[in-house]
């Protein structure tokens, strides 16, 4: 429209998830309107973030520093640790649960069809630790999808030959939702296994 | 999460049209993840276009240049203008219709409670081109809200003040919709304005 920038910046927008043509505009003519400054301090935030976040040596989230904010600090037990899949996992937990270990990120999930392997996803670093007896006990908690509980799986093998206590994240039907529109296979686990009431610690 | 940097980023993400906390997050792990040089590239598009984008002296449309790529066209009639809401108006303008003309961005509507009046939409200097007998048609493309005619309507007696001829666009009916599913205020319309077959330019 009138201009190669305003053109590039379109295009460029259309690198963010779930932004196409209409919307990649719309933002555009937004920050150009209205918000100048933001869009600058986004400019500033996204360099300075593409250029400096890596991701940390031990449990492999995203981070500026080494170790990261999670591995260096002494209030969490560094022989728990929590196995997810994304960065966005580990936010959540934080956010919900009183979990103090520490965490391991896959980034991603086994995935031999599309290559991905063990070494992809850092579980040889993370048999290494198992077998330095540096954890006491790895907690589960990978998507429950096919995917994940294929990963899950292997992970709790590794556990199991480095004879370190695994557990999984209970699964069943969501707090707050209706029995009424559970799946069938989440209703299924849910009575598979439930827990006689005075037994949940 | 583990980063001061990504936390700027998310929060400055924020300042997308439509996009959220949890949308921010996702749209700032996945560039760190997936998309890198996208992210860069968006980061310096962000900082040239608000550096270097300006509206048109003339038109008002967001140019980096003056006058604008619509008003130094030589292959544009200057003695038409079609006067739009917003950039997006002229995207879509040009994109589906013939039009040869120039135009003129309001960049709003006349909205008296907000304090927008005929200088915030730059309908001074519209006028005085006018009166200085520039213009010899003037095609009225506001959106058909309250605000949208309120302000075409203003617009025309302009135009009926310095006898320059003015058009508005057709109404009814989309294209491609069904009667059923059109308001009522379309269909009166579209009866109200109906045309003999054959009279149609």
């Amino acid at each position: 429209m009138a201009s190669g920038l305003l053109e590039d910046l379109i295009e460029s927008l259309r690198c963010l998830p779930g932004v196409g043509p209409k919307s990649a505009q719309r933002m555009a003519l937004h920050l150009l309107q209205r918000d100048r400054d933001g869009a600058r301090q986004l400019g500033q935030a996204l360099i300075g973030a593409m250029e400096r976040v890596e991701h940390c040596e031990s449990c492999r989230i995203f981070t500026e520093r080494q170790p990261c904010r999670w591995c260096s600090d002494e209030q969490r037990d560094p022989r728990q640790l929590c196995v997810v899949e994304s960065p966005a996992d580990v936010l959540a937990i934080d956010r919900s649960t009183d979990y103090r270990g520490r965490f391991f990120l896959l980034l991603g999930h086994l995935s031999p069809l599309d290559g991905v392997g063990p070494t992809d996803l850092g579980l040889d670093r993370f048999e290494a630790r198992l077998a330095a007896g540096e954890v006491d006990e790895v907690t589960l908690a990978t998507n429950q999808t096919v995917e994940g509980l294929a990963t899950a799986r292997y992970i709790a093998e590794l556990c199991a030959r480095h004879q370190v206590a695994v557990l999984q994240i209970a699964r069943g039907v969501p707090v707050g939702s209706e029995l009424e529109f559970a799946d069938g296979g989440t209703l299924s686990v849910a009575f598979a296994e439930r827990t006689r009431i005075g037994d949940r610690r």
